[in-house]
């Protein structure tokens, strides 16, 4: 058993309680998910979920805030992703995808919409422990990079928008540079806002001033 | 066989040409080895060097040019590791680790420093396509990622820099920041540079120029 907190999971899986006894492939299926389900209680994880695909899902997610989602849906695979990654959008999250298919044309398209483990013929129970943390390692790296680039992005939009707001203030007022931003930064220390804040009330305002 | 063009691939190995016959683990080290490298010729994919491990290797990577660079060194895998991604630094590749170690402590690091994909108990030949794939698009999503963060950086740190020249020159010829900017753009314009290296010159002279 794990010493570290269980990993919270939830599993997205198209309804299929009852096969057709005559369909041998969702007999297959129905019998692989079970197995990666006894798998992970094994292994000494966390189902606190198995959820359908319906109107739901991005709501029941969010108030789950499971730290990883598998994808455990074979003949539906893409549908299913698609769906998932539309629920995480705004709360991004582990997602494993598990699946049989040999054919890896979607890989790419699945990485870029955000799937972290692409895992294809590896339910073998004793790999799960280390596929799964091999994933969350790689989401928390790819996190990281993520919020630097959104960092980055903001200090250069803040920049923008204080340099137009400066240019602003310097031309209505006829002041310099170092006047128009010594104003700036005396707004936001008064107001308590920051200064890229009051930069942007300064633009939103400007034409209704005249 | 693959349609598309063949993968130029460089295994990384420690020397390991014969091992000791009492050595077990040595043994099925090395069969291991032969075992990835069939898979791998089996599956289309072209090894066009097996390198060992010396001060030679960045160079040698650098000349080769792989499409991607797989660990296969069991007991050394750390130090190897270590090694291939200090030689990576400055051309990044795709580094596929293969274990057979199933401590995952380092799992984060290893990623952190750069290992696209980490790959415990997978050798598994009917595996390799899709775990090679998985890898490659993994870091080319990664790699795009970092880009976008350079880019971004960069843009950044340009606009300091043209910032600063035009607080200089503002200061030292007693021009207003519209002035200021026109003579950086036309230095630029004149001197073919972009505005960011104009400025930057500015910047490494004003102490010369008192």
């Amino acid at each position: 058993m794990n010493a570290q907190k269980a990993l919270r999971i939830v599993i997205v899986a198209p309804d299929s309680l009852s096969p057709d006894p005559a369909d041998t492939a969702a007999l297959v299926e129905v019998e692989r998910s079970r197995s990666l389900r006894i798998g992970l209680l094994q292994h000494g994880y966390n189902i606190v979920a198995v959820l359908p695909i319906d109107p739901f899902l991005p709501e029941r997610l969010a108030q789950i805030q499971p730290d990883m989602i598998i994808v455990d849906a074979e003949s539906q695979a893409r549908d299913t992703l698609e769906h998932v990654v539309m629920a995480t959008r705004d709360a991004r999250r582990p997602i494993v995808l598990f699946t049989d298919d040999e054919d890896t044309s979607h890989v790419g398209a699945a990485i870029a919409a955000g799937v972290t483990a692409y895992v294809v013929a590896g339910l073998a129970p004793e790999r799960i422990k280390s596929v799964l943390e091999v994933a969350l390692a790689r989401f928390r790296h790819e996190e990281d990079l993520r919020r630097q680039l959104a960092d980055a992005r903001n200090q250069l939009d803040e920049r923008k928008v204080i340099e137009r707001a400066k240019g602003l203030l310097m031309k209505r007022q006829g002041i310099d540079e170092a006047q128009a931003y010594a104003r700036l930064r005396k707004t936001a220390m008064d107001k308590g806002l920051r200064l890229a804040e009051v930069a942007q009330r300064i633009i939103d305002v400007a034409d209704l001033l005249g």
